[in-house]
């Protein structure tokens, strides 16, 4: 018994081959170019997975489920895309068109879930059925396991943690409402919190972090900060306390085993965890006579979403 | 078979008794008095059990299973009260308790989600299985049923929306976080926002109307609005916009088929709840390209713990 993972982005298609017991034993990968007609994209799809599964040496046959994450509204249920941003999918029958190539059962749902799930099941979840994904990328995404199953709301319209508001009349999101979680703790927001400050303090370390680096990114603020600037201090300060304000609200929502947190951010690693478990603590409801809820970097990074997408199929998540 | 669903609340304890369609034959009441000993408090909810089931002509041993609703934290598990914070019960073992006085199966859980469940069995949800229940009482409670199943979240410390922060570092909330949706949408606050409102406007009809009922209270600031002061009409509108600010965050988060809104706010009827759609309507996540979700007012009332308490009896939740 065999599954295929494939994770699905605006720019590249990820597939790995992975045993019974959630071992991968190889992956590869193929460019989306996404402005291609669906039925294109999907024949790629089912040729990458033909491809790696000879390289593992597993007859088709020997595949048993293949699970798809992909970035969107996902009817986990009908097998359709109800439209994927980054891709142009709109209305896409993914799985039946699958199927003309290879005739499994497949499994899809959202990127976002499909990565919460990968690291629920095999990264820094260890296993737990209670578990809190954030992803701090481009977006804020969020995945959501309750008693072991995915939170996905009317036709996989839900999970979208990223939209809550966090601060009502404040920045206006690319969602068309303000004050939005991803409007502050998204990496994004961070690149635009350090680009404020460091126009307000011309003498901030902050300027000679991005000449360094070519550019501004998520990473110029805690770059200073811990080069011992206030100016970059007070961004990260202020970053850590946003992304801590929607960890608390998702917290108190599901009380959750634990919050894992992915995306480039959280490689400013151990002590940033510190300082949101922190917050957490003291801060969500019902303080310490309410079950602890642990902060934890995720993982399987960028191969999260392929883990779950597997784990979709070996659990037949629909 | 019959059912008997337990209110339990600060002031006073409601049963009723339901045949297995749900239809309630009969209900009465008594008084908490909670700063007594727990087993007092369980004996008389044991008492009042035996007394509908008499008087609907009803033998103890035709009742099928008991269900409770109890504000606080409350582990639907293992039977016990964590805590409740109007009753003074901290680590109460309730169902053991009151299987001392009857041997049934009993099943617990917190009184606002025991709500979401009445109204959504027997309520305004038609039985839909995905609701988010709002009460807008002295603080915001929210119940959430999810593909059928209500969210509890860990030992039942979850499913606590009323605490997610709208406005970071906004209004200081009874929970020690500032900004949470409680602090802003409760019947508390509009009473909060009212008077300050009336303070600094003197001549704003909503003097009167305090004064005609005696005290400031949800309705002051509704009544002088429909007689058309502008101050008042300023402090509802803004009122509104907060109560829907989190329910579109709920919406983003579970997407259900319905939100239903309890207590005594709702009473101020359909445009309320036509108003609120709008805002729904417009900034929850994805617009139009998402299923819509329908904003209704609660039927049930004050019925709705005791109707959903037989209801966890009824599905046998734990």
């Amino acid at each position: 018994m065999y599954y295929i993972g494939i994770d699905v982005g605006g720019m590249s298609i990820k597939a790995g081959i992975f045993d019974e017991k959630g071992k991968l034993l190889l992956k590869d990968s193929v460019r989306t170019l996404p402005e291609r007609h669906y039925s294109e994209i999907v024949a790629d799809m089912a040729e990458l997975t033909k491809r790696i599964a000879e390289k593992a040496g597993v007859g088709t046959d020997e595949i048993t489920g293949v699970g798809m994450g992909i970035p969107g509204t996902i009817n986990s249920k009908t097998g359709m895309i109800t439209y994927a941003n980054n891709i142009n999918f709109e209305k896409v029958p993914v799985v039946k068109e699958f199927q003309k190539h290879l005739d499994v059962p497949v499994y899809i749902n959202n990127d976002a879930n499909a990565a919460a799930l990968g690291e629920a099941e095999f990264g820094s979840g260890n296993g737990s059925k209670d578990v809190v994904f954030v992803t701090l990328g481009t977006g804020v995404g969020t995945g959501i396991i309750t008693d072991g199953v995915l939170l996905e709301g009317k036709c996989g319209a839900g999970a979208e943690g990223g939209h809550m508001t966090i601060r009502m009349g404040g920045e206006k999101c690319t969602c068309g409402k303000r004050g939005c979680w991803e409007a502050y703790a998204s990496a994004s927001a961070l690149m635009r919190q350090t680009k404020k400050a460091m126009k307000a303090d011309p003498s901030s370390l902050m300027h000679e972090e991005a000449a360094k680096e070519g550019k501004i990114s998520g990473r110029t603020a805690f770059n200073a900060m811990r080069r011992g600037d206030r100016t970059a201090k007070r961004v990260t300060d202020n970053y850590i306390k946003y992304v801590a304000e929607g960890i608390i609200n998702m917290v108190n929502l599901f009380r959750p085993d634990c919050v894992l947190i992915g995306g480039g951010i959280s490689n400013e690693g151990d002590w940033l965890m510190a300082k949101i478990q922190r917050r957490v603590n003291r801060f969500s409801f019902g303080g310490h006579r309410n079950p602890k809820v642990y902060v934890r970097k995720a993982v399987l990074g960028n191969d999260a979403g392929m883990y779950g997408a597997a784990a979709l199929a070996m659990k037949k998540i629909r």
